[in-house]
């Protein structure tokens, strides 16, 4: 029998908790035994569920209770979620959690004391929602060196730019429709300014090149200054606008990581991703491309890859796990400003400045395009070349192509 | 150290000596501890190889090394591969394949051998080559009740499909296209009439529904009698034809299991699937729909799945892998004939025959399409329910609609 604590009972640890009652026999098949809720921590009561007798307040009820060898961690943000996960550990129980901000900022330190406990620290569920990625990535790539991993990894903003492209709706008819449909909270900041795509990246890069990435070495650019005629001019060259997180292994071991609005060609998997989906493409040296696709977030969806942990954690109490990096620092990430790709640039100004600007080069057309406005796709060039051509200029947009 | 034995030096053998050698450094690492070839078994010497020295020719020579703990099985068929795989692991070491074939066959007889000698039988490269499936979908959804998995499971069918719908080529012509570019067999039959999909499925579905679900009970349709006229049609209402394996679980908990052509939506993210790439959607009770992308074949995406396969049996090695499913029979498959789908068909008749037939139906255009020729989507019905409708009519191809 293994006893599990929720801490945190919003709508992911609620999902976890419905997800171990619903699946309980295939659950308990799975892992070998039976895995049993025992508490679920939270600040409030719920005496309308029927796991309303489980409900404690108290952490160190849970921290001091020998039969607890799990704890389910969904409380998310940095600060209580913290102290929680670092006590678990350190009392000698295995964390699983879907918080991606705490594993971006100190997956490193956690999962430092995990090992030393011989307990394991799992984040399935911080990255993709329900796809698996994680464990894919640390085990059945584990043959490759990893080359690059890239990723539409926020739903919301796939909603959103998916509705401007599909319904021509703008960016902030988009979004108050997401939040109308409960894809964007109410407080939209984490999404639409990259934030959250930025953890995630920062999540899979530390596992793929294993050292830790921190958010703050990430150079995140989000999508609120994409508008519909940027829309209109991908669509005339057959791509479409993506939010994308990268990290890209360079010739000098350096990672080079960022998230930012792409042009993505209609012919790659990742164009055909939409609304509130993700997908991670990930390239190894062996491998080739592999992309992993699913819902990137929800109460069921997360839940699963949650309780998948759980089972995986009931499984091999003794054994320390494997997934693991070691400390980051600045020599770990590259500059993506060294890194080319070729451009898409929007700008006011006349024929003859572009024409100076990028000789040679074919404009892009839309309908409807107010006089003076120019678009175009620049060569392969590094992001201080384009600036120095654009000098001049004034640049409404410029997004990276995928390559 | 570990000492690691490839028994078939042929493309997927070579492949995984080539990853082994090419990421020594790095797997050691992902291994805790260095992994070593140490022998190649084959009836053909290799003088030109930088691995000429570890070649032997009598299996009796590994199976009798102590020091031999993993072997990876690329032989293929289901003869001396059967043969060599159970003496490897009555003599207490793990097994690595990618053979399709002996895991549809055999697979629990040999899951069975494996946990009773306490070593792992291990297949990720039997399904999707490179593409991570098997353990995702062993442990990362294993808090999911598996409702039905769905695939573009072989590349070659895959890449002929993809040759009539893009150049229009027709299908003796893009096979002789495919096999020009070693994308297919002298011999294609195991491919073109769907056996290579039905072994995998087969490995899936036993994977997923916990018992062994043999490839005679999988009633199996390759991709012989589709024709261009029957793209032309999928293509008027958006659609592509492609081979599905597909097992889908019924109320009763039995399995519907079977290989064959569809029409399948533009919109589904399988329609995207072109060329040699595999895709495997799988839907759970809790995690919904997901979907793995990638290379199915090829000499080193499935040397990579197979040495992802070693590391984990290295790090494993005392450990009953958790892989496994029980003996089948035949309570185990449900018929696929009482499985409701619509239906593409297309007929030669009258158009009062069609409309008799099917009464309101709206009938699909082609150009170029012979005096007599019909095609049209049904509604949702059993197979029978659509053989009774068209008695009578001259029936040229039938096709379910992807749901």
């Amino acid at each position: 029998m293994v006893n599990v604590a929720i801490l945190g009972f919003g709508v992911v640890g609620s999902g976890v908790a419905e997800v171990l009652f619903t699946n309980e026999t295939h659950i308990d098949r799975k892992a070998g035994g039976p895995i049993r809720l025992k508490y679920i921590l939270d600040v409030r009561d719920f005496p309308d569920s029927p796991f309303a007798g489980k409900v404690v307040h108290d952490f160190s009820v849970i921290e001091n209770d020998p039969e607890v060898s799990i704890v389910v961690e969904t409380i998310g943000g940095a600060r209580a979620a913290l102290d929680f996960t670092r006590r678990a550990l350190a009392a000698g129980k295995s964390v699983v959690t879907s918080n991606k901000e705490l594993v971006a900022e100190h997956g490193c330190e956690l999962l430092k004391l995990a090992a030393e406990k011989g307990v394991s620290y799992l984040f399935e569920a911080s990255v993709g929602g329900g796809i698996p990625i994680i464990r894919p990535l640390n085990q059945c790539l584990a043959a490759n060196e990893i080359e690059e991993i890239c990723g539409i990894l926020n739903g919301t903003t796939n909603y959103i730019l998916t509705r401007m492209i599909r319904a021509g709706l703008s960016f902030d008819a988009a979004l108050k429709e997401a939040q109308a449909n409960g894809y964007a909270e109410a407080d939209p900041t984490a999404d639409i300014e990259g934030h959250d795509a930025c953890r995630k990246i920062c999540i899979l890069a530390s596992l793929a090149f294993g050292r830790h990435i921190y958010p703050r070495q990430v150079p995140t650019e989000g999508i609120v200054a994409v508008t519909l005629a940027d829309v209109a001019y991908a669509d005339s060259c057959g791509k479409k606008i993506k939010l994308l997180g990268r990290a890209i292994r360079q010739d000098d071991g350096k990672v080079c990581a960022y998230v930012a609005p792409h042009l993505v060609d209609g012919g790659d998997p990742l164009a055909g991703v939409e609304d509130v989906f993700n997908a991670i493409t990930v390239k190894g040296n062996a491998i080739g491309e592999v992309m992993f696709y699913g819902r990137g977030a929800g109460k069921l969806p997360t839940a699963s890859a949650v309780v998948a942990d759980v089972i995986d954690a009931a499984r091999h109490r003794d054994e320390k796990k494997r997934v693991f990096w070691a400390e980051g620092g600045e020599d770990v990430t590259a500059s993506s400003a060294g890194l080319e790709s070729a451009w898409y640039v929007r700008a006011e100004g006349t024929a003859e400045g572009i024409r100076a600007a990028f000789p040679g080069c074919t404009l892009l057309a839309r309908a409807d395009a107010p006089e003076g406005e120019f678009a175009l796709l620049t060569g392969s060039m590094t992001r201080s070349t384009l600036d120095a051509r654009l000098a001049g200029l004034a640049v409404r947009s410029a997004f990276r192509v995928l390559d």
